[in-house]
């Protein structure tokens, strides 16, 4: 199943293709593959390129592995995010961060490198959905993050399957159309909230 | 000038191509070429499909409106990104930020839209250098951002230019290798600090 965007105007195809689906096949992902991924987030920029980002893999070829990071999703996620084949939690470094700092550049950061990783997927035949309802505390503990590191989310990762093998209510959403804001909720010139003449 | 990543393996051209120039030759870019940035950032993931983004956009083809907003830019920026062809103000809207919530995600979701519009202006030639030097009081006054947003970054976005019309500091910058730290660093499996076999 696709679910291309709707868009406005034209976009790229690795954008206009990214979609967060729940119906995953769970076909292996290479070692290659999942490097490529990984690769693609490295190369984001970040201030004072401090790199923030960290991430804990784990893949469906070895069961336990897997297991350990995927019951670490609330219910609800696991249900259709244990059909994946890869399970990754984002997690930034608060390392550098001023004090005083009033702006938490480093969450930011991270979400530019996850919005390469997740584009580079795409190129690669693979869906990313990423999931807020997880046990941080359970993931922290299980995975020895130190205290100075944020858990943001998880990626669910794996070529997409079949709408037909999930529950019915998780069939609706899968169908439900993609909606956004219009550009001119969200694109401000000269004042705020005074729509861009774009 | 162009800098290609110089990737462990192979990723997407447009994550290759990708870097943040000093140097902008200061062309115009179209209304629809701009439409079709903030149109791929529309459509980046969310948590809860908040869409927590939102931009201040002034184009060289106004000089005052440019110069209303690049000039929030500090010193340091402002001597080359003054010379490129659209400056981007990146906020987050707190709306709807549970107050105890730890994690906050909409600098997270903010950093995947961006991630998206950056490649889309690769995609469309242009380049995107974001910059944490900026005077948030200034944007927030002169363009009365509210009091639930956060300002994150302003992006200098245009055609790359000639080195050779940067100061002799910037041009050393320019031509610094790209560095990144290597997988191993930032990709564990199975515990913290432990390197994923990619």
């Amino acid at each position: 199943m696709q679910k291309p965007a709707i868009t406005a105007v034209p976009v790229h195809d690795l954008i206009q293709e990214r979609w967060s689906p729940r119906a995953f096949n769970g076909a292996p992902i290479s070692k290659e593959t999942l490097a490529k991924l990984f690769e693609a987030a490295r190369w984001a920029s970040s201030r004072f390129n401090s790199q923030p980002w960290r991430f804990i893999v784990a893949s469906n070829d070895d069961a336990d592995a897997f297991e350990k990071l995927a019951s670490c999703l609330f219910d609800g996620n696991y249900v259709w995010a244990s059909k994946s084949s890869a399970i990754v939690a984002v997690i930034a470094s608060l390392k550098g961060k001023p004090d005083a700092d009033p702006n938490p550049a480093f969450m930011y950061d991270v979400g530019l490198a996850v919005g390469q990783m997740v584009l580079e997927a795409t190129a690669n035949g693979l869906a990313v959905h990423q999931m807020a309802g997880i046990d941080r505390g359970k993931i922290k503990e299980r995975f020895n993050v130190p205290d100075d590191h944020a858990i943001i989310c998880c990626l669910a990762i794996g070529e997409m399957g079949e709408a037909a093998n999930l529950s019915e209510t998780l069939q609706e959403r899968e169908a439900a159309p993609r909606v956004r804001k219009p550009l001119s909720e969200f694109v401000f010139s000269g004042d705020w909230n005074q729509a861009a003449d774009l």
